[in-house]
């Protein structure tokens, strides 16, 4: 297609209308897709934007892969040449990682070209560089795949409940490891074999931390609190625990109380204090007891779901799958369209809003619930010294379960709601017990209904 | 507030901002929840906006109500006076029904008003000449609030999946007969006596025919199949089916096969044809069985959830309050930010697209599988006879069952895929069988997993 080709879009009676100029960095699973859908539904996308898309260029590290279906007079590996090009409208970036990927990004920018981005990583590190840059040039910078894959959560944060206050954000936002969860639920089997399960199936990679140690649902979960409390949160922002050290022995007791272990990025509004200047927010990644009643149990396989809270439109959850290549670049075209929109109008979208300035609360002062499994003597009174243990350090206990006899005394006690820092202490009082052999796992419960 | 009033928006580095100034036509249960967010949210409204709202005038049909904490000076009955009043940049509109919410609609668009609207039934009816009006002045239409409450589908179908082909749309979209369903199931109660409990606790209008009859649910989805469909579908398209004939040997029958009985709104695109022009949709309400593990079976009580299926992002589903002032207030307020924010920019957001003009599938050409009951005479052959009359009709069966003896024997047919003409057909055909004393009861299957 060249740009004196007539075509007429909904907007404009019949004028030729000349295309916006495409550029892509990055062509793996989720890049080809792109590239593909921009081809075959090329006819679509015009009519949906009123002008053609014409992707001109696509930015690889290496031209001698074997890419079907694409022009081979697309590929460049000159990425900084490709962003920097005369006439280019719009950059798609789904190379992922902070470098080359945020230069080229703010190259871009700077060129006065709108981007569409799938880069989780890079916006929960330096999201308000990017923005900046975006607002400088009055462009648009648009991420909604950086987040749960094809969900649409980016958007719904970003305006429609943006008349709203939204109190909390938790989501099952990592595929991987609800894969693992849910397979050591429903088979049995231990986190290290499963894991190795999930490799050979495709679900994990080769190099599992990105995901199984929970930097991938943290830097999702820092992009969800900053939408939705209109403030920055960055990945060391939050607070963030894997799920390698899940039991088989964790989940048994979670099935025991009707509950299911979930990884949960946790994004909370903190209550207000009179005087005390702008709320703070908690933000947190780590695997939680979750009743089997919350929607969020019943999120099995790869799935995502992001549950919010908020004042006025109550409970709202959002569904669908969260990676992959297809998904992911519904998510990446439909931010596309949306901002090649804008171009034709003359105008941007949403910027960054991060005007309330939110203090981010330490983890120790974080309010939940916890699952306490100790191994103890079966001497008579030692739940008697174990609750003493917890009360002196102000953590009230709702249940408490004795499980078999002798050696294999177990206590398991479920608390109301304390402080990391409160239950911090009791579980280091609680190791200095003579009758407590061992503290053997520590949970948060979350979820209260 | 007046006009003169200093005040700093984040897009303004301090500059003295002028408010938008916003109208309200309606001060019901969603009209006042939006003007008292209006005011109460006035400080975090501005700083998403970049400039203050200011509430300028509250159209009502009496003045004589105590309206709380809303200063009477604010109140008009002359609503056309209001929208046409110079310097009104913003509308939004929570009268409900068509006139006079049309005229006045219209009215403030011609007068370069950007308008927020909740009036699905207008919409569904009449949506075009609003979106012409809308473009002709270069202005916003946005109607979040219109489908399912406060949870976000319009924006989602509008922009996020805007990039993607979607290729179905079920929605429980009216909370009212979800609500009557739900308890018919759960406590084994008829349609009559629990639509009387339903009204009885304010989930059922005194005059219930909007909701049972499906009207209510008919309009959202002529809105969701035109926004998903990139087509105009009004309500006069969208074939409608009430609850009222459910009956508890429905429900019971359903729990049998592990179902359950929804009122849906279904909206497909019909399969490609070769040659055969833009694809059709079939646009349907009408209560239907589906089975207990899918997504849509667990939303109970009066809450909405829409499900959607696209090419690339597979299925979603969105859940959340499906009515109520304050849901509705939070979407109400969502698009109010966003055309706020689009005034602030000069442009508007997205306007309709209906370009794919696809034609709607006549009823008789849907395709589904149907639940069928019927008393027979319990004489040898007759289920031959009955699985023959379907046979001749090209409808084939799944499973059938028999129940009871003698005078009370009942056949329960399930078919698989068939045409809505071939299962009339058929029923029409059982009922002159001699062996079959009546056809008490036909249900749609949906939701195949």
């Amino acid at each position: 297609m060249t740009t004196t080709e007539k075509v007429s879009g909904p907007s404009t009676g019949g004028e030729p209308t000349p295309p916006l100029r495409v550029a892509l960095l990055g062509c793996g699973v989720v890049g080809s897709e792109v590239a593909r859908l921009l081809i075959d539904s090329a006819s679509d996308l015009r009519a949906r934007v009123g002008r053609p898309l014409e992707l001109v260029g696509i930015a690889v590290r290496r031209l001698n892969r074997p890419r079907e279906g694409l022009d081979a007079g697309l590929f460049t590996t000159d990425a900084e040449g490709l962003v920097s090009r005369s006439g280019v409208d719009l950059v798609i970036e789904v190379i992922g990682g902070i470098e080359p990927a945020r230069s080229l990004i703010l190259s871009a920018l700077r060129h006065g070209a709108s981007v569409v981005t799938a880069n989780k990583a890079l916006l929960a590190e330096d999201g308000a560089t990017l923005y900046a840059a975006a607002e400088q040039s009055g462009v648009d910078l648009y991420f909604e795949a950086a987040v749960a894959g094809a969900i649409p959560i980016v958007r719904p944060l970003r305006e429609s409940l943006v008349g709203d206050e939204i109190t909390s954000v938790i989501g099952i936002v990592n595929g991987t490891t609800n894969y693992i969860l849910d397979k050591m639920d429903s088979q049995g089997a231990g986190f290290a074999e499963t894991l190795v399960d999930a490799q050979a199936l495709g679900y994990a990679e080769a190099d599992p931390t990105a995901d199984v140690d929970g930097f991938d649902a943290a830097a999702k979960a820092a992009i969800l609190a900053s939408l939705a409390f209109h403030t920055r949160v960055g990945a060391a922002d939050v607070y963030r625990e894997g799920i390698s050290e899940v039991t088989t022995s964790d989940i048994a007791s979670a099935r025991e109380m009707g509950s299911v272990v979930k990884l949960l990025a946790l994004c909370e509004l903190s209550p207000a204090v009179d005087g005390a200047g702008p709320r703070g927010v908690s933000v947190r990644v780590h695997p939680a007891m979750i009743p089997r009643s919350h929607p969020l149990a019943s999120v099995t396989g790869a799935y995502n779901a992001v549950f919010v809270e908020s004042r006025s439109a109550g409970r709202l959850m959002f569904y669908g799958p969260g990676a992959g290549g297809s998904p992911t670049a519904s998510a990446v075209l439909g931010d596309l369209v949306t901002v090649a929109r804008n171009r034709v109008r003359g105008a941007a979208g949403p910027g960054e809003s991060s005007y309330a300035a939110r203090p981010i609360d330490p983890i120790d002062d974080v309010v939940t619930r916890y699952h306490v499994c100790l191994e103890v003597a079966d001497v008579t009174g030692v739940l008697a010294t174990v609750a003493a243990c917890f009360a002196e350090h102000g953590v009230s206990i709702q249940t408490v379960r004795q499980q078999g006899r002798g050696t294999d005394a177990q206590l398991v006690v479920v608390t109301h709601r304390a402080t990391d820092a409160a239950l911090s202490a009791t579980v280091r009082a609680l190791r200095t017990l003579p009758s407590v052999r061992d503290v053997t796992s520590v949970m948060r419960v979350e979820g209260e209904t």
